[in-house]
């Protein structure tokens, strides 16, 4: 175990009809801005009962918080904001609207350009921000963590705030959300626990454990949510394993990799696709080019989570690649970048930005420009 | 998955050395009381570091707050906080001292009696507190509960407040703890697990696993703990296992029991014996008793940590029973009443205390004096 700190002040609202406890959550003197995505909250009953709960608050809507929260839009949020002399924040959303509100939560108190800001990747000074969270993928509800975009130069970089004051998520607001979404909040949910736990192994028995209790739980969910996504029980479980992936629970002390996420942002601003997504293409490519740095960890995570147990030390990684892969594509995803059309321009591409930078990702810092090309010829 | 919030403010520091960032998590203008137990810390090293990092500090300190921290003792050290104006806590010890410094934050700001607030059972009206822990056992360094004595009338109760601001744990503290301390501290984090745990089963499958992963690790350090008492990494599972085990992470939306805890209470209260010790005593007792009521959740713990899975339900129960004693027995602790030479006149007083207050403990309410007396009439 590395010596370490972890804090994380969020409260977390959690159940059936919580969203009706917004009303006494707020403190009632605030002027409160709601951001939201694109509309579907109309439509899932989810704006109406945020309405119902502020009623008697003093609150102004922010709408259009796009996928990959953008720059952009995030300014005019902002701007808006200040004329209306906002000091509380409520994200209504996934966690690309969340992630947009915690950069707003700065840019508030900011008086230059909010860029600046994702060009200085952290902000402690921020308005008060709480979530209702209708997509379980990201973490972002109960993490201080945030991943901006700029669409002008299609860049993608991570900012870094404050934790939500509280969060409220009520498990039924993902009976209607497309399964493409799910597929991909499941995914994003699984990589986020293999980024804090496929690095090194002997490092804590119980952040083994934990993570380990997560990505079964993912994998024994997966196919029960395919059958019946209006199974509270099933989408309580999801929507908790979402959270617990990336609030600081599972790395305590432990050594953290992040190199699978560092190209597949690369993929989401070069190509559009969807976060989650990326990471199921990208994550079998890290694990097979990194798999003698990862090799004691890979093992045990075959033999844990997948029952990989026969064979040479490099079968029983082979096996492991190809379940991790196959989990993937039993969520309904692709994971192949020429399946996406994605070809060797894009790689060539993602090469020389990490090269520009300078990049060494991962736990031992291995993952430059010549390894992130490795690893996408390897999922090509 | 019941509704839940959950809330855990206190921010962990942990690791090797880390004593020493005590003079930069408390701010400096606070007048700051120490509490203390017995003197093992001036031992160990651990008041030397805790001086040298306080140096520029303004502190007092509180000696002697006893095991089942007492009224008593507790009064005074209130009088002494008041008289010097003190406006910050630092307790250094086990779950015992870090209890008493909690009723101690309450009753600075409290002009009553401080047994009142006991009998209450809750303040948040309190002085900050954090901790620096030197016995895994309780959990105290992060949660908002105590258990306060009452020696004139040998009661003991449960008492709440706010959680510690921040608690220090450096496992090498743990290093010269006695053998009889460190077995009452695993068997005290293995009840907690289970009281959390052995209740109602499919109720959460994130929690299920993470109380499991607990579970796991506390069987497997336990007789590796025994060998090397000096092993960085296993003090620091340990360590780490106990605080976890009861912080709120493993009991989110889940049933809980915590009738083992009520019986033992009584137990101590009566006949001194260290906590975690009269925990192994009754919790066999409690899972024979309830074993219709806790069937599913018997065979899930036998099945998923002990490896039981053969014979009959009843078979297996039987089984599970018989490895949760005989661990219990590998720790070093007795098992049974009559080994500690408890007879069956406190077993009636438990159970006239008991019906006294109309007990109905435990997750359905079922354990009243009569259940109470059957419980330990098992274990006699």
């Amino acid at each position: 175990m590395h010596n370490f700190s972890f804090h994380n002040p969020t409260k977390l609202i959690m159940g059936k009809g919580t969203i009706a406890e917004l009303s006494k959550e707020i403190p009632i003197d605030k002027k409160v801005m709601i951001t939201f995505g694109g509309g579907s909250v109309k439509k899932n009953g989810v704006y109406d009962q945020v309405k119902t709960a502020l009623a008697r608050h003093n609150t102004v809507e922010f709408w259009g918080i796009e996928p990959n929260p953008a720059i952009e839009t995030l300014r005019k949020a902002i701007e808006l904001g200040k004329k209306e002399k906002v000091d509380f924040l409520l994200a209504v959303g996934g966690g690309s609207v969340i992630d947009g509100t915690k950069l707003i939560s700065a840019g508030l108190l900011y008086e230059g350009d909010p860029w600046e800001l994702v060009e200085i990747g952290s902000s402690t000074n921020t308005v008060p921000l709480a979530t209702v969270l209708t997509l379980p993928a990201t973490g972002s509800e109960m993490n201080n963590g945030a991943v901006i975009s700029r669409r002008e130069t299609k860049e993608k970089y991570g900012f870094y705030s404050k934790h939500p004051v509280f969060s409220i998520l009520d498990p039924e607001v993902t009976f209607s959300l497309p399964p493409h979404q799910i597929a991909c909040g499941l995914a994003d949910t699984f990589v986020h626990i293999l980024e804090q736990y496929l690095a090194k192994a002997g490092e804590s028995r119980v952040m083994d454990r934990w993570a380990e209790g997560l990505l079964r739980t993912v994998v024994e969910i997966a196919p029960l949510i395919k059958e019946n996504q209006q199974d509270y029980q099933l989408m309580a479980d999801f929507m908790m394993t979402a959270t617990m992936a990336l609030n600081g629970f599972i790395s305590m002390g432990v050594t953290e990799d992040w190199s699978t996420h560092m190209i597949g942002h690369e993929l989401t601003a070069l190509c559009g696709l969807t976060h989650g997504h990326t990471l199921a293409i990208v994550m079998p490519g890290t694990m097979h080019v990194l798999r003698k740095q990862k090799e004691a960890k890979i093992l045990q995570f075959g033999e844990r989570i997948f029952g990989v147990v026969t064979g040479t030390h490099d079968m029983r990684i082979d096996e492991t690649i190809r379940k991790t892969e196959a989990f993937f594509r039993s969520l309904g995803l692709t994971t192949r970048l020429s399946e996406e059309n994605i070809g060797t321009d894009i790689i060539d591409e993602i090469e020389h930005r990490f090269n520009e930078r300078d990049a060494h990702y991962g736990e031992d810092g291995l993952v430059t420009g010549a390894v992130a090309k490795e690893i996408l010829l390897q999922v090509l």
